[in-house]
């Protein structure tokens, strides 16, 4: 086989920093929903032309899910780099649940909720995060009564409680405990259904 | 002092009948949002006419205010009941958020957030279990960096989970151990922010 073109793993194409500098202003922009960053105030915050904008992304709905997409990669490669475990991944699931919401409420807007982007979202993290929740049950540090799902929805729940914060911390870490095996064993008997 | 007139604390009137029966109804009614039962057929079914339904309440806004109102007595009365633990209050209070929610929901539509009754409900919610949470964690059963108001937002949070009562009732077990303070116990540390 020759050589393929010397080329450093790190360098970008003009076309792949332009996708780059418009995600990155989007990214901020969206975070305050409140806002109402127009496509032309994405050009011009990126440096880019209208058109190479609408070239990379037709529409904001297209920008839209290129975001949550990306925001989905993430949380998928953080499942899946060396050591992760999955205490540390519930707590930057948490992250991100709770800075997807304004991205995934406006991207609903445009699509509804039958969008193949968020189900297919969720099937990739639920993937995902499933062999962290088994080596931790098989490690027997995590309970064996819930699955991948509803470890998910628990974190979700708690990422839309409103507050600060130092509000919602003590909260995230209840959830947290609870899944713990810890969390099951103990003289104190709750009721159970 | 004249002796009052002799009358069975369970004797009703028949103005408080019509009222219960009205109510017994609505709750009924009202508890599949998808019917959208009318006025007329609640007073059809209570089997009172519609000057008494109207009497009682002037439009279907105070008939659902009248629901919830009575909803958020009985959870502040089960947690003021003798022997109430805050373990099996809070099972009572998973049941009351997860059943009010198509009232609270249709309440909303009428009156918007900021009717007082949504805000006086959780200041009474809020005033009830907080002896029961004080209580628990007097006892060291309960773990105390947690708020009355951070745990009604949790549980409350595990009520909006979507699913049947065996898909949620591990999560529910989940968090209600996560307030333990075995929970927060054992030789597992978890990262906290």
């Amino acid at each position: 086989m020759p050589p393929s073109q010397p080329r450093s793993p790190t360098r970008r194409t003009d076309a792949e920093r332009n996708r780059d500098k418009i995600l990155n202003v989007a990214r901020t922009a969206f975070a305050d929903p409140a806002a109402e960053v127009s496509m032309a105030e994405i050009s011009r915050r990126a440096g880019v032309g209208m058109a190479t904008l609408y070239r990379n992304f037709p529409g904001r709905r297209e920008l839209l899910e290129a975001l949550y997409t990306e925001e989905v990669d993430a949380i998928c490669a953080a499942a899946r780099a060396p050591g992760a475990s999955l205490s540390s991944w519930l707590h930057q699931l948490f992250a991100f649940f709770a800075s997807k919401q304004h991205i995934a409420a406006e991207l609903l807007k445009h699509t509804g909720s039958g969008d193949p982007v968020f189900g297919g979202g969720r099937a990739r993290v639920v993937a995902a995060g499933q062999p962290l929740l088994a080596a931790a049950q098989r490690a027997r540090e995590t309970r064996d009564d819930v699955t991948i799902d509803q470890v998910l929805d628990l974190i979700h729940a708690v990422a839309t409680i409103e507050g600060d914060a130092s509000y919602v911390a003590p909260i995230l870490r209840t959830a947290l405990d609870g899944l713990r095996v810890g969390g099951q064993q103990g003289d104190f008997t709750w009721p159970r259904e």
